[in-house]
C-alpha cells in the first residue's frame, strides 16, 4: 500500500456494480453480502408486509432481528408489489440499471413472476443472473425444497461429522447455505469478468447439493479407490497423527503435528524428547497405528499443566496448536482484532450488534471499519431515494414513478411472496 | 441456452486467463482448481524432487496419489529451481504472461525467494497476487503455522459441532482450507474484474482464521445479544423444530419442517394429522420447548416403516427431508448424476478415480464432462511444452531457455521448498 493515503482507498473492487437482490434468508443474502462487502451496491427487493423472512428471526435488538442484520448490512431495501403495473414498470427500470440479479426461490417461482432467466436474457441481456436453490434448476430433484439440513444430510457431510461411536452430527454452522453462497459468488464474478469482454450477461445456476459434493474433499476418491465407506473421525484427522485434541489440566486443546519433524519439535516442547524416539511413534504411519498409545503418552504430560502453558510452549517451537475456542473468545482474539474482523452492525435503532466482517483483504481498498456500525436497512427504507434517482435519470418515467410511490403503500392486496409461493 | 450448439460452448468464462500456482496441499490448490474449472490455464510451479507434498498422500492408484489427482485435474506442472539463474529467468517470463499468482506459504517465504507481493507489484503490476495463509500476512499470529485443524479449533466451529453432551468435533471435511479457498477465489475474481478497468493488478491476502470467523453465521451476534455462549446442537437446528434426524425402521433420516405449514403437511404425510393439532406442537416456539415430546411423538410413527417409505411420502407432500447419506451413496445419486457432478480424473496411468466436479453451472459454457477423465499432471510434465511456448514468443529468451532445459534436471542441489522453508 505504499504511496496510498487513506483518502485514496475505495470501498472495494466492485464499486459501480449494482445487484438486484430478490433473495431471502441465508444463501442468497450471504452471497450478496459478500458482493456488498466488496463494494457493490445491493438493492434488496422485499415482499410486501414482512419482507425477508429473517426479519422475524431472533435474537432481537429492540424489535429488530439480529439475524437479519448479520447478512444485510450495507444493503438498500425496497418493497415491490409485483401485481401492480407501476411497480412492475419500476422493476423494469431497476433491471435496466442492474448488473447482477440474485434469487434463491425454488425453480419456477421467478418465471411465474415474470422475471425468469430466459425472459431477462431477452430483455436485459447484460444481466448476470444467479439462482441458488437446493438442487439447481435441472434434474429430478429440482422441484424439491432443499434446506441446509437436508443437503448436509443428503450430500454426505453429516456422515463424516461427529464421533465414530456416536450418531452423525450437523456441521455447527449452515455449511449447506454458506458453501453454495460462496460458489455462487465465484460464478457471478467469473461471469461479470467475461461480460467486460463480450458485453453479455449470462445465467449462473447453483444447487446447494452440488456444492456439498464439491466440498467433500477426498472422501469420494477414497471410497472409489479403497471401497471403504469413509466414516466419522471425531476431532482427529483420518490419516495424520497427532492431529487432534489432547487433555490439559484445565480442558482440551489441539496439537496438529502430522509430520516427523513437527512431532520431534512437539516432543521437545513438551519437555519429553524421548517421545520422538519411541519406536511406536517414529513415523506418521506408526503414530496412526498406535494412536491410543500415543494419546496416552502425550496426555500423561499435557494433563500436568493448563492449556495456556502448552499453547505458549508449542507456539514457541513452531508446532501448530490451538485452544478449542468457544464463540465468546473470538471477540477479543488478538489476531481477529488485528485483522479488523469483528465489525458492528445496526438496524434503525442505535444499538449495534457485533459480528464477523469481510475476510477478503485487497491492497488499495479500505479495511473493515470496526468503529462505525454498518447499517442494515429498514423494510422499504430506500424506496423514495431509489424513485428519485430513477426519476432524475428517466424523465419519461417520472410521473409513473411518483404515482407509484403514492399508491403502493395502500395496495396490500398482493405481494411478492404471495404471488410467488 | 437457445441457439447455442455444443461446439459453441467454451470451457469457461476464465478462458485466456493464466494462473501461476505456487501453492500446495489443499487451500491453494482448491482455489486454483476452481479457477481451472472455470476455464483458466493453471501452471503449477512445483518443488524439485517431490513436488506438491500431496503427491505422497494416499490413497494411491498405481503409485499415483488420488489425493493429488482430486485437486490438480486439468493443471500443468513445471519444476523450477529457484536457485538457478536460468530458472529464475524462466519464471520472470512466466510472470510476464501470468494474470494471477496464487501461493499458500507462510508469510515471508515468497519474499525470501524473491517473489513477494511488493516486489511483483513493482515489476509485474498487472498481476493479481493472492496469498492464503493460516492467519493472513498481518497481525501477531501471522508467523504461526495454521493448519485446518488449528483454525477449526481457534475459529469456533468445533465448539459448535458435535453433540451437547459430547466433546467438540471437527467438521468432517477440511472446512478451514476450503472456506479460505473459496473466499480467496472471490477476492481474486473481484480484483480481476477491477483490473479490466484500471489495468492494475493488486494483492489479495486471505487468512484462514478470518474466513472461519466469517462463516460462523449468526453465532457471534447471538452471543453478543444474548450473552450466552452458543453450544453444540448435535443434528438439530438451535431454533427450528422439527429440523433434525428421526428414527425410521431401518435407520435415521432428516425432517426439516421448521414452520407451521410444513409441520401440518408433515403430520398429514405421516398419516397423523392430529400431531399438528396437539397444543404442545402448535408453533415452532412450542415445538422447540417441547422437543423431546415432539421427537417421541414423531418416532412412534416413523419407526414403523423404513426410511425410503417416509422420504417418498414427505417428498410427495413437499416437506423437506432426506436420508443421511454416506459417501458411497453420492456416486449413483439421481440428482448428482443428472447434474453431471461425478467426474473422472486420472494421473499418468490409465486408471481413473471418481470425485466431485465443478458445481458452478453457467449458460453458454460446457457442463462437466463425465465421460473423459480429466488429467492431473505428472511432476514437471509440461516443462518442455512451456519452454517451447516461451521460446516461440520471445526470440531473445530462446537461448537462455534451452540452456536451462539442459542444466536444470541435473542441478538437484537446491529446490523451491528447501530454499523456502
Amino acid at each position: 500500500m505504499q504511496g496510498t493515503t487513506a483518502q485514496d482507498l475505495k470501498k472495494g473492487p466492485l464499486e459501480g456494480i449494482t445487484v438486484l437482490d430478490f433473495s431471502r434468508v441465508l444463501a442468497g443474502p450471504f452471497c450478496t453480502m459478500v458482493l456488498a462487502d466488496l463494494g457493490a451496491r445491493v438493492i434488496k427487493i422485499e415482499k410486501f408486509g414482512t419482507g425477508d423472512d429473517t426479519r422475524a428471526f431472533g435474537p432481537f435488538v429492540a424489535d429488530e432481528s439480529a439475524y437479519f442484520m448479520c447478512f444485510n448490512r450495507g444493503k438498500e431495501s425496497i418493497v415491490l408489489d409485483i401485481k401492480s403495473p407501476r411497480d412492475r414498470e419500476l422493476l423494469e427500470r431497476l433491471l435496466d440499471r442492474a448488473d447482477i440479479v440474485v434469487e434463491n426461490f425454488r425453480p419456477g417461482v421467478m418465471e411465474r413472476l415474470g422475471y425468469g432467466a430466459e425472459r431477462l436474457a431477452k430483455t436485459h441481456p447484460h444481466i448476470v443472473y444467479a439462482s441458488i436453490s437446493g438442487f439447481g434448476h435441472t434434474g429430478p430433484f429440482s422441484d424439491l425444497p432443499g434446506y441446509d439440513m437436508v443437503v448436509q444430510a443428503m450430500g454426505g457431510v453429516m456422515s463424516l461429522t461427529g464421533w465414530p461411536d456416536g450418531p452423525p452430527s450437523r456441521v455447527g454452522t449452515s455449511f449447506g447455505d454458506l458453501g453454495a453462497a460462496l460458489f455462487a459468488t465465484v460464478g457471478i464474478l467469473s461471469a461479470l469478468y467475461k461480460r467486460v469482454q463480450n458485453a453479455q450477461g449470462t445465467r449462473v445456476d447453483i444447487g446447494m447439493l452440488d456444492c456439498q459434493a464439491a466440498l467433500m474433499e477426498t472422501a469420494l476418491a477414497r471410497y472409489d479407490v479403497e471401497g471403504k465407506v469413509p466414516g466419522r473421525t471425531g476431532d482427529s484427522h483420518p490419516s495424520l497423527a497427532p492431529f487432534e485434541s489432547f487433555a490439559a489440566k484445565d480442558g482440551r486443546f489441539i496439537i496438529a503435528a502430522g509430520n516427523d519433524t513437527l512431532f520431534m519439535l512437539m516432543a521437545d516442547a513438551l519437555g519429553s524428547p524421548a517421545l520422538a524416539l519411541d519406536p511406536r511413534f517414529m513415523t506418521n504411519d506408526m503414530r496412526c497405528s498406535n494412536r491410543p498409545a500415543m494419546i496416552t503418552a502425550i496426555e500423561t504430560i499435557t494433563t500436568r499443566e493448563p492449556i495456556e502453558h502448552w499453547v505458549a510452549k508449542l507456539n514457541e517451537a513452531g508446532v501448530p496448536c490451538s485452544p478449542i475456542n468457544t464463540i465468546d473468545k473470538l471477540f477479543d482474539h488478538p489476531q481477529l482484532k488485528a485483522r479488523n474482523m469483528i465489525v458492528k452492525v445496526k438496524g434503525q435503532g442505535d444499538r449495534y450488534i457485533r459480528t464477523a466482517g469481510n475476510p477478503i483483504r485487497i491492497v488499495g481498498y479500505a479495511d473493515n471499519d470496526v468503529e462505525t456500525p454498518a447499517v442494515s436497512p429498514g423494510l422499504n427504507q430506500h424506496r423514495e431515494a431509489i424513485l428519485n434517482e430513477l426519476m432524475a435519470g428517466h424523465g419519461a418515467y417520472s410521473n409513473a414513478a411518483s404515482d407509484d410511490t403514492a399508491s403502493t403503500g395502500v395496495d396490500a392486496s398482493s405481494s411478492l411472496p404471495r404471488a410467488a409461493e
